[in-house]
């Protein structure tokens, strides 16, 4: 059952008469149809008429007209604006840029531009590795994005996949200082996104892509990795990976199990279900069967002409087991959903082996509601905020490009992210860690120093 | 004569004996090798010794040596430290990313990121104009190079090219409040430029070109202009011929001549050099005779194969006058250059018309030194700034995108331009306008409001 968020909340202003139960009167009429009131303030006040901006949480669109209209039919209510929070916060974009150097007077002009400038270009021309010394290349990261798999929204193209990118920029610097800048590119042609993404890289010291639909991403990424000395990660593919890599560390060690003796299911085969499966193999897991959308995956299935399908099914399902996912979660030791909302229910989980971890990680709308997982699950993780255990990528690529830039690495590697994986579940000290405590919070600041320096390391260790 | 400037300015640490006499030995030795010290800073002091920091202007890193040299041969002297201000300042770049919105908690990021932005990308979507509303792209501007012609340089590549295209944002920033980024393309072909631009365009209010090579930039400019719905400006051209007509325009109202009885000779026919005619045939001048390397450019001389060469033989010239730059000054009201180093001397200026105008802006050393130059002509400029009337772009494109931005503008037209050169001569009010003030000051804070307004009222007016 939703609830209300801030995500979707509303500040209404409205005039209603100075009687002594008006304030009552507007609260309580927003309580009947379900608002949620986050603040209330008096904006005017005169002998015949008070106005105020009522802020309130609301479930969507519709909802946020059923509030106003049950204000509105109030006697002597009139609803005079609605604004709404996230838009108003969105205006004029999310991200400026700054000098980091002052301009006072003409000397600051002729060594931040020219003629000063001049020698600092001809000492880049020389030694080409200057730059990332001696220019922005040194902390910052491109979000490219083809706008094809926004959220979970889909294909809504470059100009609108913007404010996400944004939003990832800001999440870059507040939780590690990196500077990230939007890239939205206006094709969904792979040769053409790698090509591009070549041409713009001097300026980078990494790139992150982001949303753009599978099976195109696996290829984007690894030709780009071929073709460029600077890191290439791909958030939803390797962010996902590292923190449910994190969160089943934990929650193994909650349930006292090893990942060796482990049967994992994983479905949902895209981008995240890809890599998480490809860097739990690095663990060695007792077998690991992926469920797509056909059921499970194995060798004699017909119609594997995918390429990352095939490979899934030549690495995984030692024993070719076929079926459906229910059939699937028959005797798992744990079950991770990156798929679809309301696949299976507790009967399912009940069919699981003893201590179940549960990881239903579809948004908004897990594969199976976490209240009915927990019912036969010893550990539960989705990636809402309003549960425990939320498994959100935030945790990972702000410290993991921290780590590179630091590192001036020049490429990525799956030790860095098992390392990256290792650091934030270690973050989670064994007196906090318990079955509804696996990963830490994503306001913990002390996570991407963590992260940071774990990458770091594996990165110079990886240089020799 | 060239003088040691800001742009290469040291500062030495140096250790010298306690005795009375140690600092007036230290800044005359540096005085009689042609150090000019700008600041003198005690550092350390003790019995035995001070540690000061000695900054001053040089001329070249020889010039350097030659300063820690005569320092270093001084009795009880010892230098430890030598920093190069301007290299300082580069390090680690000119520019960070910040975010304009406040995540303080959870509530922020559900408004900024997953999952409040969600309804903003669905608003774009469904509204694309809304992305000047609602992103980043309200405010911004790309700063596009190939690295190809970078300043007077040449073609050092884009990451060379990259402290320059920062430095063009940091004055982007400072005197118009534009965020503008680099992009630094690894790439010198005519097609792959355009088309990556205008893949990575849907991020940005306007393109600002910078530093391409003609011919090359000229296609790239107008290809880019007919696909796309922002506004593409190429500084070495628009920006340079905004402030040349803002420049000529004042001169002749110094000198009394209207430009339609002007007969002016612009020698260079590159980027400049062409956007400068370009804009010039606008106002209907008596005359222009284009110059190049090969002598006065008319539609009989052979060899004119460079179809933006074609086109300024067809439109100027209206005699056919051919021969020399020697000749071409002979008789001409104005003299722009735009060209090479020490071209013609006083001797050329007195064959000029009474009351000559001479703008000699090759840079870093004029067509003619303006002190030369000064004997003859009644008014002379040049893009130094140790000199008066100095013409700088920076006048020019700060302001122009401002009113492009600010009027939501898809194109820019020449009247836009004319309105720019207007509003920068309109700076000067006729109580200032002299000879040796034609121009406003670069640190005029009225210049670049000024002209964002004439260019926003040209565009609303286009747009009408």
């Amino acid at each position: 059952m939703p609830v209300p968020g801030p995500g979707y909340s509303i500040t209404v202003r409205v005039e209603a008469p100075p009687s002594a139960s008006a304030a009552g009167d507007l609260t309580s009429s927003i309580g009947k149809v379900g608002g949620v009131i986050t603040a209330f303030d008096v904006v005017e006040s005169h002998s015949d008429r008070v106005v105020v901006d009522i802020t309130c949480n609301t479930l969507s669109g519709d909802h946020a007209t059923v509030i106003t209209d049950a204000l509105s039919v109030l006697p002597g209510v009139k609803v005079r604006k609605i604004s709404d929070r996230t838009f108003l916060m969105h205006l004029g974009g999310k991200l400026e840029i700054s000098s980091k150097v002052a301009l006072r007077n003409r000397d600051d002009l002729s060594r931040a531009y020219t003629p000063g400038v001049a020698r600092v270009c001809q000492a880049i021309a020389a030694n080409p590795e200057d730059a990332r010394r001696l220019t922005i290349k040194r902390n910052t990261v491109a979000v490219v994005t083809d706008g094809s798999a926004v959220l979970g929204l889909g294909n809504l193209g470059p100009a609108a996949a913007l404010p996400v990118m944004e939003g990832k920029a800001v999440l870059f610097k507040k939780f590690a200082g990196v500077d990230a800048w939007p890239i939205c590119l206006d094709t969904q042609d792979t040769e053409e996104i790698i090509r591009t993404v070549e041409l713009i890289a001097p300026v980078y010291g990494g790139i992150n892509l982001e949303d753009i639909a599978a099976p195109r991403c696996f290829e984007i990424e690894a030709r780009l990795r071929e073709k460029l000395d600077i890191p290439v990660f791909h958030d939803d593919q390797h962010g996902t990976a590292i923190v449910v890599l994190a969160a089943l560390r934990n929650a193994l060690r909650v349930v006292g199990k090893n990942i060796e003796d482990c049967r994992i299911a994983v479905c949902g085969v895209g981008a995240a279900g890809s890599a998480i499966i490809r860097l739990l193999l690095k663990q060695k897991p007792g077998d690991i069967i992926a469920v797509d959308i056909d059921g499970i995956v194995h060798t004699e299935r017909e119609g594997l002409v995918d390429e990352n399908l095939r490979w899934i099914a030549e690495n995984t399902n030692a024993h070719k087991m076929s079926g459906t996912l229910h059939e699937a979660l028959v005797g798992a030791d744990v079950f991770i959903g990156v798929s679809a909302p309301n696949l299976f229910g507790a009967e399912q989980v009940a069919t699981m082996a003893e201590n179940a971890i549960v990881f239903a990680l579809a948004n908004p709308d897990p594969e199976i509601d976490p209240l009915e997982a927990q019912k036969h699950a010893a550990v539960v993780a989705t990636g809402r905020s309003d549960y425990p255990n939320q498994i959100n990528n935030v945790l990972a690529f702000p410290g993991v490009f921290r780590g590179l830039l630091d590192a001036h690495a020049h490429t990525i590697t799956d030790d860095m992210l098992v390392a990256a994986a290792h650091a934030i579940a270690d973050v989670v000290d064994g007196d906090r860690l318990n079955a509804s405590f696996i990963v830490p919070s994503v306001f913990d600041n002390a996570v991407a120093p963590a992260v940071a320096e774990a990458v770091r390391a594996a990165a110079v260790q990886a240089k020799g």
